[in-house]
């Protein structure tokens, strides 16, 4: 039996969260006004080392386990035509994550992270969201239930990424839903669809919206009538992590549309994560706009697999390394302010 | 005896500059239009993967070896209280260097990096550049060779940065010298000084400006009469990273401006160069606008001694690692383009 049964379990699950450890917030902040650096000058690097050990709930944070997760699904949407590329791609991706091909696997070896990818019923579609929700009450919650449950309690570090053709049709009806706005505020060109190809992604959108109108009114309604198994599955896990007291790297705009209804259902419901990288993807600004959240990297990117997320925690190592490492101004006998 | 005994000598170096290997970097585009990847979706990656190979003209960009190269120097201009950390400290750091206790020890050892630290004539600081020109001539050009031959040609890429108390104003004067504005144009707050120093500082850059008015003609002798050895050791290792292959990430506001005199000298004469990032000092943004250059990362940082530096050689590393692990269309039996 999956571990969320019902929507209401769910959002008492998503309304009742944990909150950081300011202590060991506070810990951060001391030790990095001692190290031989003049205040505040590491910057970003500052902020991130105190966020890891708020969310770690430990003064000293660590990075020794860092967890990269997929999760895969497909999209009955992509009968509508708004990807280039046809469904078998996000199967046959899948095992090119398991022979080492992808992006993602060369990007969580840099970074000394363990990568597991979880498919979600790749032989079953969901449905098209223009016709019927894209998954019934209980599809939605078997994959979140999945999503939650593939987190463990050692990781240190959560880096979310997703792969399925046809998501991120899903990713801006979901960002639509939540945040107001229509198809051709949200919609980009995913993988490289062109400007015919673009309309249709715009129509498909506006007409998933009408259709689903009511949900607007829930995020989760709103996730399972028009997201995706893997995008249930990443707010399952973004959902873990914070029970489990584990930061979060979010990927590109699917990752965070799918963790955004967190942040509608709690006030600082996406505090324990950090949005990895702002995507090339049109709509990825204006959702981080939106969840008033500052992306680690620009680096143009789009192309998902938690490929942002990857690179990000080599940020986050570098600045555990100076936080863990560095002496002290009396330590090194480096005088202060004159 | 230095390697450059005269201004004319090294302007001659800085004009006849090597160009990249086009065919090297067209082999790269190659490459990347095969890799399981919608085509320009890792973005920012793709192109450094590019650049790499183009400045070590080489097809297949190697990362084997990654220099990070400190320079130190001290500044006569501290005397008018333009920094509100003494002199001594500048030693003091060069000592943290070598005891492995500074943020750039440990960034270095994130990115598996080697580390060297040169300083230049501590004891003796230049002089006082509102007084007189910061250096002779042959004190110049004797940092600059120094800069140039502590390059090795083995190196694939070189991390450059520095450390020296007062440095942010040699640094703003030079930049302004170089593109024009003033003091209050170009000075920030450097390691943190308050409103008053930062007049100070302003009408420091400015009375130097004045004095030394007829060097904006010439921008190597901008970098002897308002710079500084560090910074002319920069320039120099800079300079012989174009001869030697070596692409250069170059860390904020001190190194950018160090460097810019290549840039005026000849056309793309930093095209061998990345700015790692843009810091958090004033003057930075404005710098990197001059010179038509995108930073790797905008992190807030402003610490110098290479530390942006080589928190970017983390970023080409994994756009090396995508560019050479990651498998072909062919090789994975992905789909392409419906």
């Amino acid at each position: 039996m999956p571990r969320f049964t019902s929507l209401d379990d769910l959002r008492t699950a998503c309304t009742m969260l944990p909150s950081g450890d300011t202590e060991a917030t506070a810990a951060v902040r001391t030790r990095q006004s001692e190290l031989t650096k003049p205040a505040g000058s590491l910057g970003r690097l500052e902020d991130l080392a105190a966020w890891l050990a708020t969310w770690q709930r430990r003064p000293t944070p660590r990075l020794d386990r860092i967890d990269v997760l997929i999760f895969a699904g497909n999209h009955g949407v992509t009968a509508q035509g708004v990807s280039p590329f046809p469904p078998a791609v996000t199967a046959q991706m899948v095992g090119n994550f398991a022979n080492g091909g992808a992006a993602i696997n060369q990007l969580a070896a840099t970074a000394g992270a363990q990568l597991r990818v979880i498919p979600l019923g790749l032989a079953t579609p969901t449905h098209d969201f223009t016709d019927a929700p894209a998954m019934s009450p209980s599809a939605f919650l078997e994959a979140v239930s999945i999503g939650y449950d593939a987190v463990e309690a050692k990781t240190d570090l959560l880096c979310l990424g997703e792969m399925g053709i046809g998501n991120t049709t899903a990713a801006a009806a979901l960002a639509a839903a939540l945040f107001g706005g229509t198809g051709a505020e949200w919609a980009g060109r995913g993988t490289g669809i062109d400007d015919a190809g673009l309309n249709r992604k715009i129509n498909v959108i506006d007409r998933g919206l009408a259709l689903h109108h009511a949900v607007r009114q829930d995020p989760l309604q709103a996730a399972q009538s028009l997201g995706g198994r893997e995008l249930a599955a990443i707010l399952g896990a973004s959902l873990a992590a914070r029970y489990h007291g584990i930061p979060v790297l979010l990927d590109g705009f699917v990752c965070t549309a799918a963790a955004s209804p967190l942040a509608r259902l709690a006030t600082g419901g996406l505090d324990h994560t950090e949005i990895a990288h702002v995507s090339a993807e049109a709509g990825h600004r204006r959702l981080v706009a939106a969840l008033d959240k500052s992306p680690v990297l620009d680096l143009g990117m789009r192309l998902g697999e938690a490929s942002g997320a990857a690179v990000a925690s080599l940020i986050l190592k570098a600045a555990l390394a100076c936080h863990t490492g560095m002496a002290t101004f009396a330590e090194a006998a480096v005088s202060g302010r004159a």
